[in-house]
């Protein structure tokens, strides 16, 4: 049994494993500091986490689909260094998370902060990969932003990252985890993509985040969680996988896995 | 120190406190169940909890707007009892979380799941509460959804519902709610609502949560949290409270609190 009681009221102390240099119960600016500003129409602060590389996919696909606008700058924030506490981030994303986007290509400049939202304005902005049924691709799309925080700052916290194993807390969360790749498993199971036969933004969402579990890209964790079961989740992730669009976002603000590029200006920078 | 090592691969035991009996690794129906169906063009399948009550909220201001086509019948989806993994429920919501929407006002039927999706397609389908700017709006929408997991599957969770107060998780969970009321602290301090000067379903969709929470509604945490040093997310919360068709929303499909609705299927049933 567990021999603590909380306090009447919660006073901050270092939390947070490997991260706990950076948790603070505090929002807001840290330091001052000004993001750099490309060329290109869209501006993106980004870093190639899951969160991260949805974009990046979306971005590379509707370049390949040869959508004229859709050039980027892709600027790297190392969230472990804490880039996004800096001033001119947090002046486009209050909550200090990538990605963050700023649209320069119209007056006044737009930001657009949370990878769904990003999603969603560019893909609206391009009227590309909303599929056919809106309100079902919005479905998707919401589905994944409201469960990947059971899986990143759940399952894989606790599982990956907290300082001790603690088992309430992992057999918590790796449930849930297996319950969301069964939705999406029996989803796909009579489904070639998440919204019936059209590749949506609902599939790049997703993707990122439950391809990486199956395809044991995350948290070492394919073993654990029996991830071959999900057979239908296998067979969606490996034919996203395969698309060069996906093989070049997934590459974008890394510093690691094969051939990263931590910044990216140019097509040439992923040929 | 935690003793615990995890196994090769995960096997299921029984886990989740009060909600034992509920959580499953397994995705699907559980049992054959037709959900019924009312008069109106809009049938939600829902409960009072802070997800739910987002969209009754929208429906009593589009209702109190004068919105034609916004009328609804609203049935009860006991979750404590299971009701969300019956047949028809997960015919409509393969993930078997309330709120749950169909609109029969167009054909095909069209079902919607996950309240930010519900928020969005009925702000769209009215063309009201989306704000002045687009992108903002869903950035805030998009931020909600994304950052109440942490809430109320984290920090409501580990504070009040799982059956032992596990310190590390209670930390972790609070810090983050306190970091994000002051994200919204710091956003209203400037601004009357989340979005400016306009009322949306951005803030629709966030008053439930994280009013509630400065307000003392959930999980009896305001002193815990310090509440009441987010002195702008309390402005707003009483703001917004003090709506009717604030007040009216967040009775329907309650068995609770003041005068609790649990199905609502005219008006009359709220007046």
């Amino acid at each position: 049994m567990s021999d603590y009681t909380p306090p009447k009221v919660w006073q901050p102390k270092e939390s947070g494993g490997q991260f706990a240099s950076i948790n603070r119960p505090e929002a807001g600016a840290r330091f001052e500091q000004e993001l750099p500003v490309g060329k290109h129409p869209l501006q993106l602060y980004s870093m190639g986490t899951p969160n991260g590389v949805k974009v990046t996919i979306l971005l590379e696909e509707l370049l390949a689909a040869g959508v004229s606008g859709a050039e980027y700058d892709a600027f790297f924030i190392s969230i472990m260094d804490g880039d996004q506490f800096g001033s001119g981030f947090v002046d486009i994303n209050p909550n200090s998370k990538i990605p963050a986007l700023v649209d320069r290509s119209v007056e006044p400049h737009q930001p657009v902060f949370e990878s769904g939202a990003i999603l969603l304005y560019l893909a609206e902005k391009f009227d590309r990969f909303l599929g056919k049924n809106r309100a079902e691709t919005l479905s998707w799309l919401m589905w994944q932003m409201g469960s990947a925080p059971f899986v990143g700052g759940g399952f894989g916290h606790f599982y990956a990252y907290a300082p001790e194993k603690y088992e309430y807390p992992i057999d918590r969360y790796t449930m849930e985890t297996k319950r969301q790749l069964d939705v999406l498993d029996k989803r796909l199971a009579n489904n070639e993509f998440i919204c019936g036969d059209e590749y949506t933004i609902a599939d790049m969402a997703i993707f990122p985040w439950y391809g990486s579990l199956v395809l044991n890209r995350a948290y070492d964790a394919a073993e654990f969680l029996n991830a071959q079961q999900y057979t239908n989740v296998l067979r969606w992730a490996n034919q996203l996988d395969a698309r060069e669009p996906v093989k070049r976002g997934i590459r974008v603000n890394t510093t690691w896995g094969d051939h990263p590029v931590k910044e990216r200006h140019g097509a040439e920078d992923l040929d």
